[in-house]
């Protein structure tokens, strides 16, 4: 019989995950022995918020992701990925060790805690889609069932603590099925809702696909790819979508982020007769800072849970079934009359290249446009960084990672680390700010001990400028670190500066062909130097946060 | 009249904060920009975390302290800093912008939240003494003050969330005073609990008084020293009561921490036929992993709160007047009878210097006990250096700041930026071992941006060595860095490596006259090599860690 630690790890691991990201910890060491033990890798970060931002990003590639870490001290330096994680339906097995049993009946104040031993359990159950603190030997395998087919289910992290003197005791099996709940569909719902929709894109002249991030969470790209053949409609995805189908297809006319699209984008969805909106989460800022003009009586807008036409509700309908629906019924339309502009035309455009000339912006992302290859992952902080590459192609087998609604600052560099170990064959490619990178540098130092190889493109623009573009103020500012000297500090890595358009193709030859370390490359740019998506950003933000 | 922003920045500023720790974030720029036109500094970090634990370190020094950080992102990363503060009595004040009201009653998904827009405040709610959302302009002065008062007279953090439309709103000034709830104490049950103290204190032959941190929490010191006059006892103190008085003090006898201390303290507290426990946190770590021995039969127990003798309460005392009525009855005893080994004594020790001897755990912290000055505080890491450093006297104008019951690793060195801060007058001297130094090492940024002369002891023992002593795994080896060449990454600063006893004293000659800037020095020590108190310490949890 299986312990209740080895339970615990032999689970998360058949789910898919293989390494667990996590800081080692007294009330937790006992259970990373037995995950020492089993096939799981330990990858150890120099803190929690970065094994929990790590993990995420391994969870939005590999499906799953898991971060384990010691009470109190531990579990609540993690609550802000927790809750990112959250946001933005990632889902995530959070695993806390925890106190003997008999220590927390006999209310004594240990360390690393308050004296109240339910605080973390309830700080983490509102953060969270199930969180439990495994009771007992015997109803362990049932607790740990449930709270990971809730993690399944709906995308979203969960919370298990297992107190220690718990983890080597003997788990009998569970008594409850381990399968996961079905996705919930009323099947009347379903056919009418389906007949509505089909009946008005049939009608429609001009329709578009507006997709979203459920696609990647619920493993739905094929259905997507499915609906494009049959239909021929051309397509846009949010910003948290982005990379839900590979953006050279050609029917996929760019990312629609209300005002910080380009013109043809904005203009091609905000005048279509008919939007289907599918998968999508419509926060402020994956919408454009509510720029978005999404007419209501034009949208057909289903979502993993429910179907909405104009101003009704089908539900519950799940997303897949609703896609088998249209791929069933939807007939093709002609291609000439749907104006379609591919994104991908943007590879033809010809570089004005000249050498000394010191870089800038706009050169700089279009430059990297070209530089992008089929099997490269882009993960973008939040900041200038995620607005400039919203419009860098991203490739048939790869992947954009970035908290597009959620925005934590500091997420891309843990974010590399656990997107790196998820996807061993891609390259990682990052863009970060510096006042992003100041909050997590460190994680910089787990990339380079683990002898991966993403290239790090680190904003130097003197500040945040983000917020510069919000609202300015001395808080702003940053103290100047000579960032390209920072990894060799931490060990080997290959790092650079790049002042004008020549040092850049100096340094991406480079990079390309540096396989065997960290490329990190500091980019400097002119402080008020921004793409003009955050320009129009920062300008619907400062509209939309006045009183009214 | 004032705004509600300036009348915020206004009641922190008089009850005398001068500096508060944060990081923008648009939800709080307008607050912020109110911040910058007052006499309030707003002192940026690179992250939320180590914001909060400078602005836990200022509190400890100036009484009060003080965060301010945005809605979400900003607030969710603080938690374990506030969590820290609220288990050991730091009264913090948590400063949140957060969305336009209108924007939250219209259930709109904003950036940086789940869409659930009580979830902060209902995590705050736990973590703090008093947390609320200000909801109108009208009653905005109510809710500050309530909340303020809170803070002070709980010496706990508290929580107030701003809304970005009510910063700039006219603030009607309050209709509930402003003054601070009076400590409470049962003049009845003081006056029995001093009688039957002093009845058993006059008798007893080896009295000693255990004192813990609320003297300085409360401001007792005075008192203390005063009764120590009155009575000639020896003192000892707890681990986080470290430094509450001089321990260069004549009556001061060491700290006692259980089987962490030295032989003879612990001996002298153990068998004291009445043990005088003063303004102490009874936690496990405080007490040496519960290796404590205390006999409730002789043991009188005064906090904040409450008396407790052998096993029954007067209740509510506060310390202050049980302390005044102790020191108006109590009779002076012989000090020939009272066996009182200053812990002065060490200062006589003389080292035995060999230039080219690799350096010792032991020999350095000697040498550092004979370095300390009278203006140094003293600021330690969870891990070796909080018990290594425990032998180290606090002389008279200095203070001892460690998370000695909570024990976040990485407090350190954000707390040494509040500190210094706090306290410009005085020169800090910082312990960081290597696992704690990679969790929060950034904030070296933020020391030097601020032109602040700190001198800090990275020991370098190559992993986690306080968990290599509890329980050892690969989970305790840590990514090498090349530790002393990060401060010149960050800016102006002096650093350099020690590997024998000459370069420590070429290290200490230059860091005492270096009062410009940073000096940072990289202690090279054995992995193994650790203080005897963490030995003992590592087989006391062990032992407590066991299923019964």
């Amino acid at each position: 019989m299986l312990t209740v630690g080895e339970y615990l790890c032999d689970r998360v691991k058949s789910l898919g995950v293989d390494q667990i990201f996590g800081v080692p910890g007294d009330y937790v060491l006992d259970f990373m022995d037995v995950m020492l033990k089993s096939p799981l890798e330990l990858v150890c970060t120099c803190n929690e918020l970065n094994a929990g931002y790590a993990a995420d990003a391994y969870a939005r590639i590999k499906g799953l992701g898991a971060v384990c870490i010691t009470y109190g001290v531990g579990g609540l330096s993690l609550i802000n990925a927790v809750v990112g994680a959250y946001a933005e339906r990632v889902p995530l097995i959070v695993i806390s060790g925890a106190p003997n049993r008999s220590l927390r009946q006999r209310n004594l104040l240990l360390h690393h805690t308050t004296g109240d031993y339910n605080l973390q359990l309830s700080i983490m159950e509102k953060a969270t889609v199930a969180a439990v603190s495994l009771t007992d030997a015997s109803q362990a395998a049932n607790q740990i069932e449930q709270t990971l087919a809730a993690c399944i289910h709906h995308k979203r992290p969960v919370y298990i603590e297992i107190p220690m003197d718990l983890v080597n005791q003997p788990c009998p099996p569970p008594t409850i099925p381990s399968q996961q709940p079905a996705k919930l569909t009323d099947i009347n719902a379903l056919a009418e809702a389906v007949e509505e929709a089909v009946s008005l894109l049939e009608k429609a002249e001009r329709p578009v696909i507006l997709a979203g991030v459920e696609f990647n969470r619920f493993d739905l790209e094929d259905k997507l790819l499915a609906l494009l053949e049959k239909t021929g409609y051309p397509i846009t995805t949010t910003l948290l979508g982005k990379s839900c189908i590979s953006e050279i297809h050609p029917q996929f006319i760019g990312n629609y982020v209300g005002a910080l699209s380009g013109e043809y984008v904005r203009d091609r969805v905000e005048t279509a007769d008919c939007i289907l909106c599918l998968g999508a989460i419509m926060s402020d800022m994956n919408l454009g800072g509510y720029t978005a003009k999404l007419d209501d009586n034009r949208l057909i807008n289903a979502n993993s849970e429910k179907v909405k036409i104009k101003h009704h509700f089908y539900q519950p309908i799940y997303l897949g079934d609703f896609l088998d629906g249209l791929i069933n019924k939807l007939t093709p339309k002609d291609r000439e009359k749907l104006d379609i502009k591919p994104a991908s035309n943007s590879l033809n455009q010809v570089l004005n290249y000249e050498p000394e000339k010191a870089l800038s912006n706009h050169y700089f992302y279009q430059r990297i446009n070209a530089f992008i290859e089929d099997d490269f992952i882009v993960i973008s902080d939040t900041g200038d960084a995620i607005v400039a590459t919203m419009d860098i192609l991203i490739h048939k087998n790869a992947d954009f990672i970035g908290q597009a609604f959620y925005l934590s600052i500091g997420y891309s560099i843990p974010a590399c680390l656990g997107a790196s170990l998820a996807s061993p064959q891609s390259r990682l490619i990052v863009f970060v700010g510096d006042g992003a990178f100041q909050m997590t540098a460190q994680e910089l130092s787990t990339i380079i001990r683990h002898h991966l190889n993403p290239i790090i493109f680190l904003i130097n623009n003197d500040g945040y400028t983000i917020e510069r573009v919000i609202q300015d103020g001395a808080y702003n500012d940053l103290q100047p670190w000579k960032y390209h000297q920072l990894p060799q500090v931490f060990g080997e890595s290959w790092s650079c500066e790049v002042f004008t358009e020549a040092e850049l193709e100096n340094a991406l030859m480079t990079a390309k062909t540096n396989t065997h370390c960290l490329s990190f490359i500091e980019i400097h740019l002119d402080r008020w130097d921004c793409s003009q998506g955050l320009i129009r950003l920062g300008k619907a933000l400062h509209k939309m946060q006045q009183p009214d």
